[in-house]
């Protein structure tokens, strides 16, 4: 497959996220053209932190190959990723990372920082912009909702942290 | 349970990882003074890249406190965290991380850099060098353990990658 069909199924991914009332970012992980894992963000069905689409994608990779190398895996995500997602890639040593839209808030590819420009043990290759369009489009047709909600005082589905 | 006594677990933790040929690190998660959640860096046992200590010990404490904002939360690490690890930090807003040993290869709490420097939307209070020698014995330990295999031609738990 290519690098547009990639990513067109990490925008499938994204928008099940949507679905779910979830920030929508879908990722996938591919080896040779063909996908080896998928994820989308279930942070808040979760209840888990850690559970953005690249970390999810990244976990699933290494089972579903048996190592923790995913040296000759390629990652197409519909957003910039997060400091600890940018992190999983460097310790995964995913060869290569294509993502839609900038993340201007937590991008660790060049908006808030660029850790693959720092001298870890391994820095994967990096594209920007593919899919751009729609990936931010999904983005923000989520974040309108939500501020509908809030306006018309329907309970969203995020909650304030409780003591 | 005071600081020294989680910090002494989570050593405990990583003699674990380094029974197991593991990269002995260990992590600790406590809420008002009582242990959430521990983990032991499990990356090759699991061949999995997002096995750290604290990413592990951050998904427990998620599914145990039954939310992702684990706001009250204080996280006890042997060795500084990596950028995956810091980054989740700052993603289920741990308010709190001490660890032991610094690490100057990968450590994101100013050794390679400070993450929690930057303006993401947490930030979290970071103090070091508790039970510092002891979890730096360990991890030397560990390694000249490993140059002695690599010496004398036996077959270390790491692996190289396969094609």
């Amino acid at each position: 497959m290519e690098d547009r069909e990639l990513m067109l199924l990490a925008l499938e991914e994204a928008q099940k996220a949507a679905e779910l009332g979830e920030v929508p970012v879908g990722a996938v992980i591919a080896r040779r053209g063909e996908v080896v894992a998928s994820a989308h963000n279930t942070r808040e069905t979760e209840k888990n932190a850690t559970h953005h689409a690249e970390l999810i994608a990244i976990d699933r990779a290494c089972r579903a190959l048996g190592g923790w190398r995913l040296w000759e895996c390629e990652l197409f995500v519909t957003l910039e990723p997060c400091p600890m997602c940018a992190g999983a890639i460097v310790n995964s040593r995913i060869r290569r990372v294509v993502y839609g839209a900038k993340d201007e808030k937590a991008g660790c590819c060049g908006s808030v920082t660029d850790l693959f420009a720092l001298p870890f043990n391994h820095r994967p290759v990096v594209e920007s912009g593919l899919l751009e369009e729609e990936s931010h489009a999904l983005l923000q047709r989520f974040f309108e909702r939500l501020r509908e909600q809030r306006r018309e005082g329907s309970k969203p589905k995020w909650k304030k942290p409780q003591s």
